[in-house]
């Protein structure tokens, strides 16, 4: 269909949506976006607000009908341009389908539209003695929705798992507008095929998500201890990782950061960080043992090398790390990844990253989810498209890396329109073949988020 | 094609096998079939045993091409007729394939061939201080391959969840003979669709599980303590669970049985169980303060309405609870339901089943792994077609008490070929359409475990 007869065929979508469909380019352009360095091609169509399931499903069944392409975006906090608007496609937001339905204590679950802020969802439930356990660095500013799409990992997976652990059930809305349930209440299940988990982390390509049942925890009893420690190397960082992991006092968060990121956060946000020689894990533990836990905890990184550690009620360390993202873009570090590797193999992926970095004479710095293996590492280059490719080939290197370890192309961040030929260094062809007939399968006309996560 | 035609094709299968491809129809007999009252329609053509990858995908791809209908079987402990033969069709049996192929004990993974036997991959565990989480009470006897094509449950999984998330990667063969592999080392891993979860619990329609590399734990330190709880109610007893459940003191395992099951159990296999007047909670707890847990939970039941509990380290009393199946199995009590609720619920559901029962006039017994609001219960009537017909009803009802109380129709057995007329009861028309689009994408000749499953 050309662009004249899409434009036409909007009046139908305009009877649904009202004032809440935009056309204005201005007011679209930042729902057009992601935070990723993924670059916007055209101009899209259309910007509708959902508000409703029966929204979604009439955009859907329009974009079906009128073979229109659509981005769906929950806050666009998405790193690999996942969200991106589509040259003459629908952009369907979320944001105003944020209303928590309901918390039920007793079974532990909470019903929530997917535009619900993942913090707000969390205070909510803080107030009922309970909390909701992933939370991704962005959790102020991302959804519960894009979560799901995306699998998000975060702060607390070492101690809590990732998205797909904490969510129950959920409602989506197919390609063609169709709505469907998937999941249970109970934790135990076996009805025909998971479809619930098929959804998780599909990026938006299966279907749009337009309400979740998740599970909750009880918070912890006490006061929450946090703890630090700096490392002459990140290898022995890495070492005391694994031994950490293994051993009997377990953390709910175990994070690093190497010296050249606690550099960069520090001046982004100065909060009297001592920029270690090689690496700082910082982590926090909960319950009544907290403080005992933590002090376990450095004693084991006292035993792999620590040159100096510590342990506090405040939690600014943490705060700290949650801005690495803000502090590396803020520098105009964009070229990163998101690795994971078995977690005995953390010593030598480091390694092998500073050999990377010294092969390609570029500095790297490195965060990582630690306890989870789960690493980003981000190439200092101009912001040229030379720098750019250049910074690429050390990413490359590093990935590939992480997958002779045993590791993963993509922990959290998901594979969006920015990782996709990566992906047949870690799948083979059939998994690549199946994952195009199961979109087929559900997406005929390849209209919702087409070409992006697989 | 004819039987003819599909015999003579053979030869080329008999190659590949040699004499582990059998036709003796009495050979065949005890492969045809598994644990459940299903019935085995005509004759299968013959029976293989596989004893690699290759194998397997050899006999797919054979029976691809000539669109024979294939059965998978691990150790047919199955309840609901997954495994049976089909007429004119061919067996797979996968328990030669019992290797374990390793373990590594730094990232706490196994890489097991699927005819491993649960209890032994669990048993070589311990060796190394680990522990293999999936227990299904037929674990002496079950594979994992089994467990994992049904996402077995268990007496763990109150504490350690289903087989789902103790499973980290799989190599699957697929209809036409195609390998292929899913999942990863790492536990985050968002790289295109989750096809590993999608395959757990397919209960061998999609794919036959070749190796799997599962996740392992830690043994607990200390011993654990088992303990036990009389209740005058059922609904007492579900009330004490939910508590429990919500509680700080965590279990390991948290069963139930009512009266009725703690009688036919004692006949069965006498251990000097007092038959309580409503129903009696076992479970287990460990850990360092496992005695103290053990003591918090009995004082949970007291305060709700226990009239009688225990602590002991002995755990007789959970080795009479595994016996379950096979006590009510010798009294010919086979008309059984696999039914959740949410914990919440429990008191409720059991209320229920009570009325049920009353209205039928019909004894029904019922045992739970109360902890995961998972309910077997079974009926009493005579085997005849008017009295399994009468035992169906009794199911059926109980079974949409626990859907309208936000439950499940299959907590763990899955549903095979006994109970796909349950499906529509608890999902919807685009679920049943969608998975049936997947089953077509993957299995486009339906030769795999057709009519199963969805
Ligand atoms: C500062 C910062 C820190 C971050 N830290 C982490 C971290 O620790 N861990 C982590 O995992 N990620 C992290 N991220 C990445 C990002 O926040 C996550 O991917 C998040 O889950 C995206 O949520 P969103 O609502 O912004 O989704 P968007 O960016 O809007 O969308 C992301 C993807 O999900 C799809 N999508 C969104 N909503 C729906 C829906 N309702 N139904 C179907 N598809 C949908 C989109 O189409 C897109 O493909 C971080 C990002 C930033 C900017
Ligand atoms: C006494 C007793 C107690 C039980 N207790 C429990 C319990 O507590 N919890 C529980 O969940 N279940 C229980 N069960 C049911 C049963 O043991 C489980 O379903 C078990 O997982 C089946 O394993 P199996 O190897 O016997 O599989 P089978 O019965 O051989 O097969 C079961 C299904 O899995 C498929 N399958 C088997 N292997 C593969 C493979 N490698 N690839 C693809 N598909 C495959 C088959 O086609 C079939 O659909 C019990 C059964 C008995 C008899």
């Amino acid at each position: 269909m050309d662009q004249g007869a899409r434009v036409e065929s909007l009046q139908q979508l305009q009877q649904v949506f009202g004032d809440r469909l935009v056309r204005d380019p201005d007011l679209i352009a930042p729902y057009a976006i992601d935070t990723s360095r993924a670059v916007l091609r055209g101009a899209p169509l259309a910007l509708v607000f959902a508000e409703s399931t029966a929204d979604v499903s009439a955009a859907l069944a329009w974009a079906h009908e009128h073979r229109v392409p659509v981005s769906v975006r929950g806050a666009g906090t998405g790193l690999t341009g996942g969200a991106m608007a589509y040259d003459g496609g629908l952009v369907l937001s979320l944001e105003r389908m944020n209303r928590i339905v309901g918390i039920d204590a007793e079974n532990r679950l909470a019903v929530v539209q997917p535009g619900v802020i993942t913090a707000e969802l969390d205070t909510a439930c803080r107030e009922r003695g309970l909390f909701f356990p992933p939370d991704p660095a962005s959790a102020r500013m991302c959804t519960v929705g894009g979560n799901i799409a995306t699998n998000a990992g975060g702060l607390r997976c070492v101690a809590h798992g990732v998205t797909t652990d904490s969510v129950a059930a959920l409602e989506v809305v197919l390609a063609d507008g169709r709505v469907l349930r998937a999941g249970a209440l109970t934790r135990k299940n076996v009805v025909g095929y998971d479809l619930k988990s098929l959804f998780i982390g599909s990026e938006g390509t299966l279907g749009v998500i337009t309400e979740a049942t998740v599970r909750l925890k009880p918070v912890p009893p006490g006061t929450p201890r946090t703890f630090r420690a700096s490392f002459d190397t990140l290898e022995d960082a890495g070492r005391a990782v694994t031994a950490i992991v293994g051993g009997t006092a377990q953390p709910e968060v175990l994070e690093l950061m190497d010296a050249l990121s606690v550099e960069i956060i520090e001046s982004f946000y100065p909060s009297g960080l001592t920029v270690p020689r090689g690496a700082m894990l910082v982590g926090q533990t909960a319950g009544l043992d907290a403080a005992e836990k933590a002090e376990g905890i450095t004693a084991v990184c006292a035993a792999h090398g620590a040159t100096d550690t510590g342990v506090s009620e405040s939690d600014a360390l943490l705060e700290a790390r949650r801005l690495s993202n803000p502090a590396l873009n803020a520098r105009g570090l964009k070229i990163s990844c998101d690795v994971g590797v078995p977690v005995a193999a953390l010593a030598e992926v480091f390694r092998g990253i500073a050999e990377i970095s010294e092969r390609h004479g570029r500095r790297v710095s490195t965060v990582a989810h630690a306890g989870d293996g789960n690493l980003h590492s981000t190439v200092e280059a101009p912001d040229t498209p030379e720098g750019i490719a250049a910074a690429d080939r050390v990413i490359d290197d590093i990935t590939r890396l992480a997958i002779s370890l045993g590791g993963t192309i993509s922990g959290e961040h998901g594979i969006g329109s920015l990782k996709r030929h990566e992906l047949p260094w870690q799948l083979d062809e059939a998994a690549i073949d199946v994952q195009r007939a199961i979109k087929a399968a559900l997406d005929p006309r390849g209209i919702l988020t087409p070409d992006r996560a697989i």
